[in-house]
């Protein structure tokens, strides 16, 4: 088997054991806490990772944009969750063709969009399950009032081709408590049952429990990033995926250069902190400026100076937003570590690659 | 011919009047400076948009990855610069290939990357030109002193398999004439011919000139973005890429929401003025803020409240950051506006869509 340090550079790579036990965790949890686990596809872009998922017990996907859900429904997923409005002919037509096929749930927050799509579905013929978006602070889209909800939920619950489904919002915050409460309230009075609360957020799930969520959405979980382990959601040891890269310049002092920069990892989530990567053989060491092919790593607070990464070292990255770095990578490997684990300053000579997986999904930007 | 107000959104699309006229002008420019042209493709990453820039005068053209310049390679192009390290066993087997069938130059910042290419080029019978790169304050990459490019000048000099050429920098800044002149009487009392030297930046073009290059590397002058417009040295009228998106939500008071994050634009660049994205149609509104599939328009500046764009509005947005766009879109729509000018108010109904290309060299991270 091909071994990892012997890739080509930058290539995306993933600890399968550690991508199996993310799943098992989530899993557990939200078994533990009576939610339905729907996860987010968007963190790994790759069909065979979501049916892993499934195989764990989730009991659908949700896919950010008709891209991805039409990918995931080819290879066969049938149960799928858009939390977001869908807005224009084209996607109407796509996504009545996809309802034919699979059961498809979509999220809206106003009438234009929930309009247009209970046309297109009474026209074609077919019935997708609408939620209505609630804004919890993202501010980027959702009603923001129970009353929104429910003259929401009413013109929805009057409209051929559609079937009011109830609530969705990410993430998941305690106002939802007694927002969930009240639109439950007046929809009861209007004679509108509310069966599914749709909530969301890597590290949300008791919140989403305490909400009364029905189900809850996850992304980041099944990979981890630097982003979740900063927001106090996983340990570093259980960040699945990292990029592996090789230096390729030392001569500005206080720096070693890496082939991978905002093309590789994006520049998502750039830290106030100056920390935009966690070099795993090099824990003192840190990615802190990028341009698009060259990534900067900050020596500033390395104890042994003689130990800084030579020209040719391959080095793995786990990178601020896991998400934004699968979006670029046509293929990802799959390994195992044997032997030493990795973390004690060894090159990883003995992490074998067992999968090649190309990722369908990537770059699904309508 | 379809119009681009038609297009299922967010797709890339790009004003050929415009394209056409940014490569004559820069070219026209490098021509009366007496500097050869050498565009850099990392921009458009298109190879028909490369042949466009050689018919109008390029003499070769500028690839960050090897995998871009083997998309070029096979699509004729015959005289590729990269200015970057390459290292690794991999990439080394890349470049001889690469060197057998078109004239390869390769920058290096040092002896460790130098003598890997020597040796792999010697070994294959192929000869690649070399060139120094000099960091000019990016601090990414770069031999930091005239006597480092002596000394390392001296290595290539004396190894078969390669040429030594002379020097690359990027950007081309002022200090670069006196570095230039000190490495150059340096290697004349060695005997050491400098034959080029390489300079770089959209704008720095008479930088490169009083520096003494002998040619010139551009990238984004062929789309131009927001932040060439805001550096000054393009006018807005004369991006000729945007994207075009649909409002999708506004429910948040005082924010319109588009279909496009930075899955679609990236976060590069993300400036502290708040302005991420201009809105052709709506100059007053501003992208402020993107997670990877929502982008929110700012609507505190719109002097007329209700001329707020409305869901379902197509509207073009000019990124901050063109390349980082374009490694984001698989397809670009080409197209020329007939009848009234955008810019006046109205959507684009009048623009046509001539062609529509793949982007064969999205992607090359290695």
């Amino acid at each position: 088997m091909q071994r990892v340090a012997d890739l080509d550079t930058p290539s995306m790579v993933v600890d399968l054991d550690k991508l199996e036990a993310n799943i098992q965790r989530l899993q557990a949890s939200l078994d533990s806490l009576g939610l339905a686990n729907r996860p987010h596809i968007k963190t790994h872009k790759i069909p065979a990772i979501g049916h892993m998922q499934i195989a764990a017990g989730a009991k659908g996907i949700t896919c950010q944009k008709l891209g991805e859900a039409e990918i995931f429904a080819d290879a066969g997923f049938d149960d799928i969750l858009i939390p977001y409005n869908l807005v224009g002919a084209p996607k109407m037509e796509r996504l009545t063709r996809l309802a034919r096929r699979v059961k498809m749930t979509v999220a809206v927050d106003g009438a234009v969009a929930a309009r247009a799509i209970a046309e297109a579905c009474d026209a074609a013929g077919v019935e997708v399950t609408l939620l209505i978006e609630v804004d919890t602070g993202m501010h980027r889209a959702g009603v923001q009032s129970p009353e929104d909800a429910q003259t929401l939920a009413r013109a929805i619950a009057d409209s051929p081709g559609v079937r009011f489904g109830g609530l969705m919002c990410y993430p998941t915050k305690p106002a939802m408590v007694a927002f969930h409460a009240e639109v439950r309230d007046r929809l009861t009075r209007d004679g509108i049952p509310l069966e599914q609360f749709s909530g969301g957020g890597t590290g949300a799930q008791q919140v989403s429990k305490d909400a009364g969520c029905t189900e809850h959405r996850s992304g980041t979980y099944s990979y981890n990033d630097l982003s979740v382990w900063r927001a106090g959601n996983c340990e570093l040891d259980q960040c699945a995926m990292s990029v592996l890269v090789t230096v390729v310049s030392t001569s500005c002092p206080g720096f070693s250069t890496i082939d991978g920069g905002s093309k590789t990892f994006t520049n998502d989530a750039l830290q106030t902190t100056g920390v935009n990567g966690y070099v795993r053989e090099f824990p003192e060491i840190y990615l802190e400026k990028m341009s698009e092919e060259h990534g900067v790593l900050n020596l500033s607070r390395l104890t042994d100076a003689s130990a800084r990464p030579r020209v040719g070292d391959k080095i793995h990255v786990i990178p601020n937003h896991a998400c934004g770095t699968t979006n670029l990578h046509d293929v990802v490997y799959g390994y195992r570590a044997h032997g030493s684990r990795p973390g004690d300053g060894t090159l990883s000579g003995d992490e074998l690659i067992e999968v090649e997986w190309p990722v369908p999904a990537r770059g699904k930007i309508r």
